[in-house]
């Protein structure tokens, strides 16, 4: 019976089903512009491509969530195989002839020439490399790994020396094949904070940490000293668990469109309409429940916050992760940490913890969230000194990609650098420059999107104070909608229409500018600690 | 800085990644074989469309499991793009061409003849459907399971005949394009139960029923009612959580290479070294927690069976449906409902639920278990009428497709079967032909599988009693490490070195037989309804 001829069957034709591209919203209409068919080709190559990449993402979030120790050899199997797939999606002639077609097409509207660009910017990025590079650097980032793990417990940096000293190597060759205008570390950054230049970057830095440092030491010679101990009680993991759900929901966090739950490292993963976070839960340190918690759903947030009808396009994805890194800390910090906040929530919280809150009273409470001390690790690091532990990386990193510094010379800097940015000496290099994996990943260029970060939210947050009407009254009655509002249109909606120092310019007019965020603390920090910064 | 020439770099040598296909097992090894390279690429291609695979597989699972609800429509996109990618590996001219190369090579071990085999059979199946019917099913099938929804909600077969009919038509279309020797029939039935001909199964499935028909009268006309009661207390659920989580590491399932979740629908999924399953609790019914539990560990048991190092191609994977299903019923049926059994763990059950069983013999509750009943929904039959519901449909959906009978006469042939099979009248056709989502899905050809489980698992049980020493009464003992010993040795570990019938007859002397499994209902089911079947 040859197909299409089958006389005797009548497909029943009430309810014709709609095609996939229409329910995901994206449309083939346009066909009689000149770009129409090329463009229509390309989404749906681009679209297979992201779909990988999110079964990618999914396969991730299992193996840290919910996967059972046994499959850790099957697990990474297949997601080797899915990052061949989608490298080999992006990478293929189709796609090459279709960018070089679509390129400067004049009939594009700026979301569709956006969504050109930044495949174009990937698919440079992708071709460039040569395949024996990433089989290496995949290669070596699990040795390396290894290695650092092993070093870093017996506090030898000697056994990990040479293994960094290779991955930089490597990195060299990376942005040697990718290229750059000023330096080889720009090739490296580009990769997390698409078109930044670290040029730009050390000037902001470099005027950041000159003026952060004295606030520091201001801060630590003042009388006023925090209780920790109001955080550090018992809490039962349960009742934490219900009160940071309930906490981000308030804060516009969509259930419909996403879960939580729990593992050691709190990260955020997923699309538009589905995006997950974890959280961890300690059970004498409220802080991780409470921070972690809405850090994650900052994060969360955004990508809640992209329109659904760009799933699976740069037009449907994130700016890149100093923006991301922005949303998560104006959430967790500017948000979060402030008086207003917990003016709001602190009796549900008492009500949540009576007996561990019953004699603290809100300015105590205020002050000891938001205690401020120079400390070796970065990850339990505060709000003030985040930046400076940040950009004492980025020097050495960039600097050894760039061929200023080995890393047989790395403790030393690092060990100066912290005398001289946070006034304290590790005592030694486990929980000093061995205290992270990033380098040990090949994660070179990343470290800078975190204080960029705190830059953006102070920018952002300067310009939604002039915007938003009552900005601190809406934070104080807990109603976020209009400030989450704010932000879903005029920064997730974007997606990546914008790169992140234009769509900046555009909302704030002006580029990365850290005096915002040094206002912010000093207008912050001073009233807490009765000093003038 | 050219790769490959970088002096400066020492890469260290002391410890070398082990490559992926070493982790795995895979040995590339005998590429000093005539076919050792092309067996070696083709091993690399098909694992890695068994990862792709596998990645549906998981993205499937947390669809069911885990997935927030406004993800639906992108995970939509991703697996339909994941099973695009799939299609295109299995069907591509490498795929094509490894194949020729290695058909009957001379120097392939059993093992790999068998891969070699069964890819084959996979490509040959793949390329001969047209793009077009496979669209054309695709967008059928969900149409029509929306249909059957509505109409059998309205209880109007009327509406749902032309989507069913339809269906058939495109299946014959499916039949004709993959080809067969007998019956169109033959081709879909292949899919599920590789090998298998209807004109066999028919033989042995008529004698069945003619056989068990006579059984179930017998039974419903003895005196003797078992208290059904008995199970239909209040059970709290974390209670039958716990219980049936400990009852399945009792027989043999391991939790470090999988885990339990609930769904809505019981199912297992993975792959070797990760296989889970879920389950569903009812508060006011002990039963789906023992029987629904067993039935699922049973299918992962097997799967967990299998060699990790075969991981990947057709020896790591299971035989047919038919096998599969004859594994969750000799753990559920023949295990799991039988007087040793609960001899060892009735104890343990009365001490989890001490008060629902407190005044309850084991007799009583070994009976209630065994309930035998003729009824009109497939889904809650008992062991003795299950196949009956399946000879049934079987008879229908192999006419339809044959060419016998039409979509509109099913309602009338499924009363009259009914009432011939199990001696009792669908009040309506919503609890009668529109009870089961598979025709409207398009799974023509899997509903024998089930009874073949039945079959199969009453030869197996057979063998086991003569070859694992002292059978029942390591079953009750509850030492079941020999009987999972003895079917990971001879099924689990085969993988697909063998087709369901030729693996059955290799280990008992007989091809598909009804016998074993007639001898052991009336053995069974005689002492408890105190009936001579």
């Amino acid at each position: 019976m040859p197909l299409g001829h089958n006389e005797g069957a009548r497909p029943p034709s009430e309810k014709p089903l709609r095609p996939m591209t229409d329910i995901l919203g994206h449309s083939s209409k346009g066909t009689d512009r000149m770009a129409g068919k090329a463009y229509a080709d390309f989404i749906e190559l681009v679209k297979e491509y992201y779909d990988v990449g999110y079964g990618q993402g999914w396969l991730q979030w299992d193996q840290e969530v919910m996967m059972p120790e046994g499959g850790a050899a099957e697990r990474a199997s297949q997601l080797a195989t899915l990052a061949k797939v989608a490298h080999g999606m992006l990478t293929s002639d189709r796609m090459g002839s279709l960018l070089k077609e679509l390129e400067g097409a004049p009939d594009l509207t700026p979301e569709e020439a956006a969504n050109v660009r930044e495949v174009k910017w990937m698919y440079d990025r992708a071709v460039k490399m040569p395949p024996e590079l990433v089989k290496e650097l995949t290669k070596h980032s699990s040795l390396a790994m290894q290695a650092w793990q092993k070093a870093r417990k017996a506090n030898r940096y000697k056994d990990f020396e040479p293994f960094l000293q290779h991955m930089i190597d490597l990195k060299c060759q990376q942005a040697n094949a990718i290229g750059y205008e000023d330096v080889p570390y720009d090739a490296l950054l580009d990769e997390y904070e698409p078109g930044a230049r670290s040029r730009d970057v050390v000037k902001v830095f470099d005027s950041l940490q000159s003026r952060l440092t004295p606030i520091v030491k201001a801060i630590v010679d003042s009388d006023v000293k925090p209780d920790e101990g109001i955080l550090t009680k018992a809490f039962p993991i349960d009742k934490q668990r219900d009160f940071g759900n309930w906490l981000v929901r308030e804060i516009g966090y969509d259930y419909n469109c996403g879960r939580t739950d729990v593992s050691a490292h709190p990260f955020t993963t997923g699309s538009i309409q589905d995006v997950r976070f974890t959280t961890r839960f300690q059970e004498r340190d409220i802080r991780p429940a409470l921070f972690a918690n809405i850090h994650e759903a900052g994060h969360a947030i955004y990508q809640q916050g992209i329109d659904p009808k760009n799933y699976g396009t740069p037009m449907g994805d994130s700016v890149s992760l100093g923006i991301h890194e922005s949303q998560s800390r104006f959430w967790e910090n500017v948000i979060g940490r402030s008086r207003p906040f917990w003016r709001c929530y602190y009796p549900d919280l008492k009500k949540a913890f009576p007996r561990q809150f019953r004699n603290v009273r809100l300015p105590d409470f205020y002050a000891a969230i938001n205690l401020v001390r120079p400390s070796l690790i970065r990850v339990e690091a505060d709000e003030v000194t985040y930046s400076l532990h940040i950009m004492l990386r980025f020097d050495i990193e960039r600097k050894m990609v760039n061929g200023e510094l080995c890393a047989k010379d790395v403790p030393e800097v690092w060990n100066e650098k912290m005398r001289q940015y946070l006034g304290i000496t590790p005592p030694n290099d486990a929980d000093g420059c061995m205290q992270d994996i990033h380098w040990s990943m090949g994660y070179q260029g990343y470290f800078p999107t975190y204080a960029l970060g705190n830059i953006y939210a102070a920018q952002l947050t300067h310009k939604m104070e002039r915007s938003v009407k009552g900005f601190w009254d809406l934070v104080e009655r807990g109603e976020f909608k209009p400030i989450k509002g704010w932000l879903n249109r005029n920064i997730h909606s974007k997606g990546r229409l914008l790169r992140a120092e234009d769509l900046i310019k555009g909302l704030t007019g002006e580029g990365l500018n850290a005096d915002h965020y040094i206002a912010y603390i000093k207008s912050k920090f001073g009233p807490i600690y009765d000093v003038r910064l």
